[in-house]
């Protein structure tokens, strides 16, 4: 009920702050016999990490993932699995002069409101470094799902004002943004290193598309495959938006234009984005979410501090210009988890 | 885990069918001592049951709630209330002919693939009547919320194409669409018209703002009120896309734009739409969601049956040629309901 | 989080009070294709029922099932199953006396300090009416296990200080007290009789066989199956005690004795119970509960009003003098409920 | 659902093995500003650590907490509380005789039929040592209760047969069997250590006494504290039996006999052990657990191999004589575990 706990059968517990200890994850509910190594996780985990290129934050952290309990042998076996990464490049002394304000655009002022104290080294709990559990996790689950022959893909399809023209899988990892075509790639990095320079930030658009998830999954009524993908996704920090298949565009459609006709071969269209009445057609699950520039920017802002007294700041530190591409394995991990676990609900249910 | 309960500590269970004996739900978590008279959760229903205009369906239901538990004297007793809406104007007959094939746009595809059994009634679990279960049980959260200081209104912001103007929520119950626009009402009314007469439907916009929340409400991490709010409303069947605030728009705006700044009055803007880092910062919670069009129109369609073999349809019966008015009230219901349960589940934490 | 649901996979939420409008259950996880008619629950339901015999209370309460829900062509769909008894005998006037006071050994005090209001009528949620929804429920689990070859039986092992000297599973449906031994049954029902011409009332011990459970049923750590059973027998308002296989002469055996030693023909004795670890064994599972004599007797009581002022009260009406006969079908019920759950959370976790 | 997760609010959950790198607790639901270090974690875990007398295992473990996340400046920020302890005396090869053959009394054979796999090394995740980790919890827990003016203890009631004639709480920590009279204490000790030398192990009896609980405290219907209490308690690895208050003794008392009566002073007995109708009553809370004899002992004993064959072994290693001692800070935790629980979802119910 405390909110750090997703799934019900595939079911994730997250702990940790970004400047505190560790960051960690344990998974209740793998299935036993899964072959599973550090380097299963780590692969998704160094998509994440930062201080890849000049886009993102040049903190330095090796992110080295320690599974410390539910392996034995090289298999899991179906005890819970504990994965932890150890804190190493923490500088809370970067965040003395913010102590006592709240940083626009980010959870410092709720968190105040909320508990009463707060952990305001580099956002505490509320950081984006709490997402590398995530990953960790959702690494796991996708390894089962790629035993079931389900694949998925998440890409940067727009940042900085700037969209892609093609959808190329195969670009994704050669580009600083995860985009999935290249020309556009290119004018985003340019775009990207223009607001860095103004000290200012971008947004962007990523898509997620899933292959291979068999027809009738997820559940009615509030546990809906859509439902879930939502909580999941907008459960991180940076979206604000969020639409399947023909999304917004849907709204201005006629039932005509919109309905996925069928025929024996299958679905003529796929408006849907492959989820209709909450459970999946056998298309592909398309989605996009709408992920707002890092809040995080060295322009002069306005702000009050703790006793509500006007202040200025001016954010120093290592912080990402553009967060998509650390959005992207974050949207794939979180997508792994919601199609683990519904699986394994069906699965259930079905017994 | 089967996906028809709502909530951690303002628990909502819903049952019951379309065309069986009745639809209904179970409150398990409503304080002890509210006032609850059958007449509070009927006039919410009112403002969702079906025949009450063209643009609706023509199904007759009074939708009368009885209330048969939890109550006594006239008060809430702190047990669970069961509320529960007989069915009358069922006629199952009516989709006899629909009996073995596939509704473009409906669940019931997925149901097959998923149960290997269905309902096929009406849409059966997969209706749109299931809804009325969960307006009654909202109409318990808003009375809860309304003793809190907090208020709420969703309303029709675009359908059929045509956008409103102006917001004025007191215009809003006196148009069939549940527009805040009296002139784009009037336009939308035509266009809803128009479709109909060609055996088709529309979709919309529909937008729902939220006062009064304090800030610091949510939990994170997995459930940030963001993420709370967007698994209630992708749990409603039409809807394909939901933004918060500045929405997919913020996706291309700069952090110096995007960030709400402070001053000692409070933010200067409300691109967040009231929740930043998944709390609520204490201005309006703004949401707006895409509904998709009706999928039942009399259109000539092309399917398959039961076995996989082509077939068309042509769908009679009595439909909603635009969703939105009826999806209005369940908006609102959905948004009752996770503000009633997240600040239960603050209240626990801070115990 | 409110109590009134039980299991994680097959998900049952009770309702009702014993003088309101009616009580029921929905059972969220049935699977879809089971038979399922209302005679499959009656035949539970009227083990339980009152009014059978003069041991048992007088109230006369047909207690006939109505299937709301999740049934369709005979079977279950998948979606929720509801079931409601609507109350027909209530008489809440042979209350009236009662309204201000609180009756010893119930849970009258203990719902006012808790909520601060109380639906007197009858012991209102706390009834032991409340019970005939879990019955209700059991019946559908039991019919999933009986085809999965498990099979299980209670029954009244002593009342009223009467030992049962054979376990004879044939005898338990023809005598009052639903014991094992028709010799003792005799002397339970003299004993019970006279009690009851005293103004008085017996407790006893049931006792529960389970066959047919496969080893390795259960989940470590907290939802060990000894620990899942034990939660749901004492979610029975009379049960005092609970031990599995040797139970609390464990404590006084040595290690050597106690432990059931293997060969290759299986397990050499069951002292266990068959749970060891958490798990189930294979061997008979065996558990004894100690049910407290019925609270409601017609001898002069000492006790308050809410005004804490000292009182005095004579219970009237309709109350059982032991409660063992109908406790068992109750226990049968709970014993079901948790199997069908664990059963399906380790379907859940083997996917 | 997999079961390592226990509490809806103040919500715990358990990772590790016994050899494996480290075992631990993420508390989800602590309330923001406790003062929290780990001294006040470590002197519960002192109780519990095996090598501190001849009655318990020799396994030498300092058993040290590290707290790695959820405390700030030595205040907890209502974020998960992580803690570690890492194993360090881990001796995985004193198991290399064992790991084919289950070991009578113990969990191996159901592990090996419930997942396929097993960690053989000292009962992986099913031995005791997983319950350092509720012990750290429950220190936790303890001290919130502490600041409500709720106590709470157990001790050894009974061991090797020998029974306590006084209750002198004063003495619990002054000898080897936490036992609550001195004299029996020795008589226990001499008695363990001849089973001992005779290579055999006891089992006893553990009580435990809450005070200061408000009437009123726990969650009809399911949730009753007594059942909470029993699943709690029971989900440690060597229960067999459980009562509260007069118990199984209830059994064959009469009504008038057992029912707890008032006056304007309270109640005038406490048979019930503190709970009616499954809420507390104001009154101590007593409860009996029985403990079976340690099933880790070193004479000969039949079982079979992993392939079912017959085989024999005599169990080496450092294991307790009677793990009465060391279940007792275990049953502390866990009832504090509950008790912090309920008050927190009562809490929410109120909210």
């Amino acid at each position: 009920m405390g909110g750090n706990t997703f799934g019900n059968a595939f079911c994730v517990t997250t702990f940790g702050e970004s400047h505190g200890g560790a960051i960690g994850v344990v998974i209740d509910g793998a299935r036993p016999g899964i072959e599973l190594c550090p380097e299963d996780v780590q692969v998704q985990l160094d998509r994440r990490k930062p201080g890849v290129s000049s886009v993102t934050s040049a903190r330095r952290e090796e992110d080295r993932v320690n599974i410390l309990s539910g392996v034995f042998n090289g298999k899991t076996t179906g005890t819970p699995v504990m994965m932890i990464i150890y804190n190493k490049d923490a500088d809370p002394g970067a965040y003395d002069a913010l102590r006592r304000l709240f940083r626009p655009g980010h959870a410092d002022y709720g968190y105040m409101k909320k508990y009463g104290v707060r952990d305001w080294r580099g956002g505490g709990r509320a950081s984006g470094r709490e997402t590398a559990a995530r990953v960790a996790a959702g690494a796991v689950a996708r390894k089962c799902l790629e035993a079931r022959g389900i694949s998925l893909a998440a890409y940067t399809l727009a940042a900085a004002g700037i969209w892609c023209e093609e959808i190329n899988l195969e670009l994704v990892e050669t580009n600083a943004l995860r985009a999935c075509d290249g020309v556009a790639a290119e004018k985003m990095a340019e775009k990207v290193e223009e607001l860095k320079s103004q000290g200012d930030s971008a947004g962007g658009i990523v898509e997620c598309r899933i292959s291979g998830v068999p027809a009738g999954l997820g559940e009615p009524v509030f546990d809906k495959l859509d439902a879930r993908l939502a909580a999941a996704i907008f459960s991180i920090g940076a979206i604000k938006g969020m639409e399947f298949g023909s999304g917004f565009k849907s709204a201005h459609m006629s039932g005509s234009e919109h309905n996925d006709q069928m025929d024996e071969n299958g679905f003529l269209t796929n408006n849907a984005g492959g989820i209709t009445g909450g459970l999946s057609t056998g298309e592909d699950i398309v989605f996009r979410v709408a992920v707002k520039p890092t809040p995080s920017i060295s322009r002069r802002q306005q702000t009050v501090d703790e006793e509500g007294c006007n202040a200025t700041l001016e954010i120093q530190g290592r912080h990402d210009v553009c967060i998509c591409p650390r959005v992207v394995p974050v949207v794939d991990a979180m997508a792994c988890l919601v199609l683990e676990d519904l699986i394994k609900c069906h699965a259930a249910l079905m017994a």
